[in-house]
């Protein structure tokens, strides 16, 4: 026969167990991390809706409504910075990214772009606008191609892929971009763009062209 | 006083919760998934090694020897395929890359490559090395560009980025590449491989043309 006290003991100890359970498993559980692969061309859909946050009914324009597409999910992604948005891309000349980025740096949202020296001038560019609009842009002070196109949202959110910011890129080529907060991949690419951003900081580049222009490489 | 008894079910109730718990931790506890990052350009070092698995020091080109570079990360991970890998790339035209590729088809991996198909006869170009190797090329049949950068290694590990399989890519270029068996992003990307290997079926296209040649669109 089995005890008041010793229910009692089992009670406890199952108790205690369910505790150190429970406990456990939320602490080793792991947490969702974002994980999204966009590919492209992307239908070319409304996204009048994504900027002024109101009901996408309310657009006249003929394109499709209320419709999510790769390029709406990217927009998104980009529009969630709250803080920082750290771009480093080959060619700009998408005008909703443009217009994106703009609205990012009226909400106080620090931007930093860095751009290939080739791609700034090139008719369609947008670079020109993010500059009129007081956003700090770097062009690639090397030879070779600047071709990253990535981008970290907040220190957080890495967007990078083989899409440039560009029209055809979004509706015309097959292109993909992956979006992550796996901070195993997010790390390597904030550290990158702290170089590259130093590394092609102006003042730098004069005082170096002055000194030795012959030994201005990327990397050592 | 405790009681054999309650000693007993006290240390029957302590296993049992062990027992429990190592399951429960082993279940639980996130797996380490690789994630790379691989950033160009790299240093030029030789890989001869690692195409012959001799000791790097046997090799007497006038190239670093024994120094691991991103590109030499890239390499293992390309040859690490076992069963397949399936390239989905815009230009190729990077040796080193198409004789690890040439390697693992002698070693009975499957492969199947995607290619953009203005790219295809550029002098340099490796997909006729490939072809002649009796390796399945499959070139775009659309007019945009097919301007993916991605590979995956025996349906497990994502190879991705800015990255064109080219020379100047590797040792010029500002460039990225991205490693992960994260299944959230490696399955996504098969998923597009599969699509794109049927969509650019010649025998399909073929076909296609012969019905109704305008309506022959990369999506629907």
């Amino acid at each position: 026969m089995w005890t008041v006290k010793e229910v009692g003991l089992g009670v406890v100890a199952v108790a205690l167990s369910l505790e150190l359970i429970v406990l456990l498993v939320r602490r080793l559980k792991p947490r969702r991390t974002l994980n999204e692969v966009l590919f492209f061309p992307t239908e070319t859909v409304c996204v009048e809706h994504i900027f002024t946050s109101s009901s996408s009914d309310t657009c006249l324009c003929s394109l499709a409504h209320g419709v999510e597409s790769s390029f709406t999910r990217l927009l998104r992604h980009i529009l969630s910075a709250s803080s920082s948005l750290d771009l480093c891309i080959f060619a700009f000349s998408n005008m909703d990214l443009s217009r994106a980025v703009c609205m990012l740096h009226r909400r106080g949202v620090t931007i930093r772009v860095i751009v290939d020296k080739d791609y700034v001038a090139i008719s369609c560019s947008q670079i020109g606008v993010l500059r009129k609009a007081g956003i700090c842009v770097r062009c690639s002070v090397d030879s070779v191609f600047m071709h990253h196109k990535f981008s970290v949202v907040d220190g957080r959110l890495l967007i990078t892929g083989s899409l440039n910011w560009t029209l055809s890129a979004v509706q015309g080529n097959m292109e993909n971009i992956l979006v992550t907060e796996e901070p195993d991949l997010v790390k390597p690419f904030i550290k990158e763009f702290h170089k590259l951003w130093a590394h092609n900081d102006p003042a730098r580049h004069h005082r170096s062209s002055d000194q030795n222009p012959a030994h201005f490489t990327a990397r050592a």
